[in-house]
């Protein structure tokens, strides 16, 4: 329905209003970037995505790969789909020029990921999932085997994959049990099952590159015993070719109710014992190895929460400019001509609700994408330890947020369309399909939650949290207007409140109450993020209303910036709120939860 | 997974003890029968729905309705399970003896639903409309036009839809431009197209009755100018058989993201201007009738929408207690056996969720039940008039509530399951995707929130809601015990404030912040909503205490009582709490989301 897949004004503001994404090319790294190129390698993601994803999101959907017991086979969109992504050298925008990459910016990478994720997120996983694998071979691995795998892969001449999920264990990695054992050449011999591999198996690329979690024989119990080793599809020949297969097959393709187009398979692993992994790094470092990967793709998830949300909320908001049904006062006569469904309030309520949770999620990812760039570019090691505790902190929000969020706008975009909404024949309920896999994968939102509220805010005495309130103290000095300065005080009682709840929490995870907090956990997540997010849209507020003060605006941009400002007043006032119960919760230590008995339910 | 497809204990709790349905036997229309004539019919249906309904579930799903330009065809397993439906007397079983019916409770015919609708809530679609329809035409059509089709509908000889949507007008029913010209036999020809029409085609009985929403030449504007038609697809003989094919096609079937297996129809009514069509009761009155359909159908979506939540629910709590992941303290170490998920906090917290808003769901719809009983049964004109007024009160919610948190209960149940859930293999994806239809059909919850704020509180001068207040404080006073006083104590702040703000609504909503309040309205609901359950759950609670301070109690049935009291609490402390928020909305007229502009977004 909308001609563009992302607005472009929106990304703009995002990252050059909001964020100045522009100053990061006085940074060395990024020297020989300016606006234009960055706009540049915007413009190309934003045409492979309209001409070459978007058109087969549905078809993709509806015809999902299938599995002849030898190969996988899937509509050929997806290949052209792949093939331009890699052939643009998207795949290794982020890369460094020595490595044949075009050293951009994380924050230009994830809007040009917005596209993607906006057109067509299925076809977009296999490039995705590359990218992640060949950044821990980059970092950890070895000379010689970064050499063999990671220019094939920034290239897309092979493709990636995170294989750590087995049958028994998903969120417990600690319970893996696939294992290696040394073979003589410092190769090792892999053995073991991994289930929910996401683009396990295809046949898009000359050879897939697994990156494995095991336990190396006699390794210690729990996660102090994983390592982490690359498991080819084919091995590769003495001149880097694939050749030989490797003992690693597809034992079965998981159908799934969304994101149909990215395979989720079952791994075998060395079934006739002759599959060859080369260990990465050290023995037993392999989580710490993989966590690279992990928070990096958390962050890609909750980013891809927040653009499939967005491609509903843009979909619902052009719909229901067009639709019409019932009257408005004062035209309430049968024969008055019909309203647009968007004239109705509880339709504006749900397409403000959508835009607050879409463009909120978006500016919570370009921040911790711009975080990534500061990480890889200060030059102070005090500054760089600060990025990266805020970062720490921030991660188990960015990923948990968008993630509830984003399918929640959806939720709305389906009930805007109403019947036609719940139909195949309209988008949004794929995206609310395809939204669903988020809060569950690479740690579940529970998960998320406890990592926050009993690791992330405490580590390394808490200083991630000092640095959050540094940063939000310095934006909120910026504010020179009226309704940016009233959003600040509206949010100033649930900070103060925050600042008392957290050393209760502190005490209590040690103490008697400990089960009822932990059972309380998502609480405390939905007061962080939605402070956080808060934060994220008196930020936008603040550089909307001095727009709005600062001159003569064409009436789009007015409205533009208007509407984030009025968007802003309406997550403080309906959505920050909400957090009032979760404040009760844990403040009274409430244990409906945690006394509940297995035999009552 | 589980055994049972309902609990039966669940059951006998809500109808024998918290609603005595028992004392429902000595009124006269359901004299002939007594505990043990609802329990066989109940087991009946039970039996039923467990052998012939929810074996093809997910088949269905799997194989929707095709049409081949003639005919629809869907596997066969629907038409088996219907034809056993109809034989076992069910369609009819709460019609008049004297209609072949079984003169059976509401509230009972509503247990039998359950089972139905835990099962495979699609193919119970074909019944249950049938059933709605057949209802209309009993009250409201002539004897001549009930002979006909009324008989053949209580056996499914024939089956029934509601035509009413049209592609442009579906919220909106006073846009229909479906209309009626009178023949000289006294029938009309009807002209228009319908759509959404759920089994408005299909090939599971010898005729389709269609209930059509039309407009009679010259009629009055807007919804005072609807008239109500049976239409059949074949028009009957001289003796009563269906003979001559009817003009009325089907134009499409609708591909839904869900309740796969009921058709979803486009259907033309008199393409060759031949298309017969009976006036039901006088001009013009149509959508009173309908009203008595659509009321009935709405506690029906509320409580369908329960119970495919109860699906979800008693799913995941059965992997709950098989699934085994991480450890729990003061088991933590890696050597320590893994613990089943139940037995972490974040679960229970999702499993006591889920049990808080389907039991709570349940409760609600029986309650509903039972005052349509009381409808039917009572004597006095006044307390008829009271309980028809609460009854109309209760039906937005009725409808509403559960299908915003049945879903949300499956969805919590995809959680519990985590990727699994997120797979095609588990049932608990269907289920979400079948509740998603349940807050748009029957007028949307939008509609409902609003239907309930500006026209049900108001209605008789309000005095719903005074019966409203007097059936709580009679609840409330049968409290003996300390955790339902403690659990009454908490909900009355809320029920104070409820107080004070209908005035302010009812002074606003002709005042100068109407559109604020509209565009608010899902905050009323929502505040209606969540005391309403909470009395519902006060009302289990009170039941579950007594029962455990009333003697001697086997272990499984202290431990149902205390769950019931636990859920209780669960939903005052966690549920009822988040109309704080709402109560701020509304109290403060708060204008963000009605102050929004369309150029904004």
């Amino acid at each position: 329905m909308s001609e563009e897949l992302v607005s472009r004004k929106e990304l703009s503001f995002q990252l050059y209003e909001v964020l100045d994404t522009e100053a990061l090319c006085e940074r060395e790294r990024f020297s020989e970037h300016n606006k234009d190129t960055f706009d540049a390698v915007m413009d190309t993601a934003d045409k492979i995505a309209r001409e070459k994803f978007a058109p087969h999101n549905r078809k993709a959907d509806l015809n999902e790969p299938t599995f002849d017991g030898e190969n996988v086979h899937m509509i050929p969109e997806v290949k052209e789909a792949f093939d331009t992504y890699a052939e643009s050298g998207l795949i290794a925008g982020r890369f460094d020029f020595e490595d044949g990459g075009m050293q951009l910016p994380e924050t230009i990478m994830m809007a040009c990921a917005g596209y993607f994720m906006a057109a067509n997120p299925s076809s977009t996983g296999y490039s995705f999932l590359t990218v992640a694998a060949a950044n821990v071979i980059k970092n950890f691995a070895s000379q010689a085997l970064k050499e063999k795998f990671m220019p094939r892969m920034l290239t897309g001449e092979f493709t990636g994959t995170m294989a750590l999920t087995e049958p028994h264990a998903g969120s417990s990695l600690a319970d893996i049990t696939t294992n290696a054992k040394p073979n003589e050449d410092g190769s090792y011999r892999i053995k073991g099952s991994k289930m929910f591999i996401s683009a396990g198996d295809h046949q898009l690329s000359n050879n897939i590159v697994h990156l494995v979690l095991a336990k190396i024989q006699g390794a210690p119990a729990g996660v102090k015993g994983i390592s982490l080793f690359v498991v080819p599809k084919f091995r590769l020949d003495e001149n880097g070719e694939p050749a030989e297969r490797n003992d690693v097959s597809l034992a079965g393709l998981i159908h799934k109710m969304g994101y149909r187009g990215t395979t989720s398979t079952v791994l075998s692993f060395g079934e006739k014992d002759d599959c060859h992994g080369y260990l990465v790094g050290e023995e037993h470092q392999g989580l710490k190895y993989m966590f690279l990967m992990m928070n990096e793709a958390r962050l890609g998830v909750g980013f891809g929460a927040a653009m499939v949300g967005y491609a509903g909320y843009r979909y619902s908001l052009a719909y229901a400019k067009e639709r019409t049904q019932g009257r408005v006062a004062p035209h309430n006569k049968p024969t008055d001509k019909a309203a647009t469904i968007i004239q109705h309030g509880d339709v504006k309520r749900m397409l403000l609700a959508q835009k607050s949770y879409v463009e909120g999620g978006m500016a919570l990812c370009f921040y911790a994408a711009r975080l990534v760039d500061e990480l890889h570019t200060l030059e102070s090691p005090e500054a760089k330890q600060r990025t990266a505790e805020l970062l720490d902190l921030l991660t188990p929000v960015v990923k948990a947020w968008p993630s509830e969020f984003g399918p929640k706008a959806n939720d709305l975009a389906i009930q805007i369309l109403g019947g036609s909404g719940y139909t195949r024949e309209y988008p949004v309920e794929q995206c609310w399909r395809d939204n669903r896999l988020n809060p569950i994968h690479e740690g579940t939102n529970g998960i998320q939650a406890l990592d926050l509220m009993t690791r992330k805010l405490w580590q390394a005495n808490g200083s991630g949290l000092v640095q959050l309130q540094k940063m939000m103290s310095e934006d909120f000095a910026k504010a020179q207007h009226q309704a940016s300065k009233r959003l600040i005080a509206d949010l100033q009682p649930y900070l103060a409140k925050l600042q008392k709840l957290i050393p209760v929490i502190g005490a209590e995870l040690k103490g008697e109450n400990q089960n009822s907090l932990l059972a309380n956990a998502s609480c405390f997540l939905t007061i962080f993020g939605q402070i956080v997010v808060s934060w994220m849209w008196i930020r936008q507020a603040i550089t909307a209303e001095a727009a709005l003060n600062g001159g003569s605006l064409s009436s789009d941009d007015e409205a533009f910036y208007r509407g984030k400002l009025q968007a802003a007043k309406y997550f403080i006032d309906w959505e920050l709120t909400v957090t009032d119960r979760d404040f009760k919760i844990l403040n009274s230590m409430n244990d409906s939860c945690s006394n509940m008995q297995e035999a009552w339910f």
